[in-house]
């Protein structure tokens, strides 16, 4: 079902098993059977085999599934045969990290370009890519065409540079910040929120012994 | 309604409000309308009235909510008052700027420990945190009580590292690793997903023009 608008916690599971199925493909394994999927992605045997026969035919119950087949039927349901270029703003110590860490087993996402507008950070050479000033942004998204965004910028400044991406046509951007953050309709906000997160697990330590 | 388990959906309203009003009360705000809450949290109006007609009587329509009042009953409801110690575990480039970042605004949340296993890196000052070697990991959380563990450990070695924080008694952990990861019943274990994030935007992108 290429091109169908799928629900984000079944994204989420499609993600996972891309995830699996590509450290497969490196440990050359030719097949995997949806117990392998279930145990490496977390993720229930009944969830995973009801995926598979939803999202088309990618393999008979009993033989197990070719990885490559399967991966190559994924991706094109995730849209990310060709995965967009990432881009970061802000080179402070997230935007950095980021870079440092790599999009290794993501599926062939990579960093093309990180942007600040600090003079004394300008130039210098994060994991192998040079930092912009942010008056290049506009040239380097029409040269790119289709980038994700990650905010990585300072408290305060967040609206600003989402102003400033929608403005030279970015329509999809993952905010590290912690300000909640307006766009306009079409474009995609998400947010990486470990305050949010701390509070989930906070809430159900202190829930664990309720009823 | 202290103690009562709330949904993940809400508990993320919730600390979004939580988070805001924080922000009003270092900016000497003393009572907020569902209008600034929905706008400053990027919140439906609607929602944000419903959420705190449900959650107790914060205030009157009309004449708003204090901020103090409003901000300790959902502390309440959060279980957040007194917020639990944050270790991190893996000292490199997202464990060192989480601990540079900081947790400021987040309510009283703050980096307690951190711990690596390089020898290189033990001993080392991170934002005013010395990073510790993991043997130490057991003493630290027996000294802390209740921590939340974030795990920024390399690829192929989060499962040592959660079943060592399992083993010394933590039950909350968010994983910044991308490999799925196994935690026995009564173990809450949350991802920070990078990769994830990057799918769902694209598959949103890819999908824009379809009806």
């Amino acid at each position: 079902m290429p091109g169908k608008k799928v629900s984000e916690k079944t994204i989420r599971r499609l993600s996972h098993y891309a995830r699996c199925l590509r450290r497969a493909r490196v440990d050359g394994i030719p097949i995997v059977t949806s117990k392998h999927l279930s145990e490496r992605c977390g993720i229930s045997s009944a969830a995973v085999r009801k995926d598979l026969a939803v999202f088309g035919e990618f393999g008979k119950q009993g033989s197990g599934y070719g990885v490559s087949d399967l991966l190559e039927n994924i991706e094109r349901i995730l849209g990310t045969c060709a995965p967009p270029g990432v881009i970061v703003i802000g080179a402070g110590n997230i935007g950095s990290a980021l870079l440092e860490s790599g999009l290794d087993g993501t599926g062939g996402y990579s960093y093309s370009a990180i942007f600040d507008n600090d003079p004394e950070i300008i130039g210098k050479t994060i994991a192998g890519v040079t930092v912009q000033p942010v008056d290049e942004l506009r040239e380097v998204i029409s040269e790119h065409g289709d980038v994700i965004a990650i905010l990585a910028v300072p408290p305060g400044e967040g609206q600003n540079a989402v102003n400033n991406l929608v403005s030279t046509g970015c329509i999809s951007i993952l905010s590290f910040t912690l300000e909640p953050l307006d766009v306009p309709d079409g474009v995609v906000l998400r947010y990486v929120e470990v305050s949010t997160e701390l509070d989930i697990l906070t809430h159900s330590m202190k829930c664990r012994d309720l009823p």
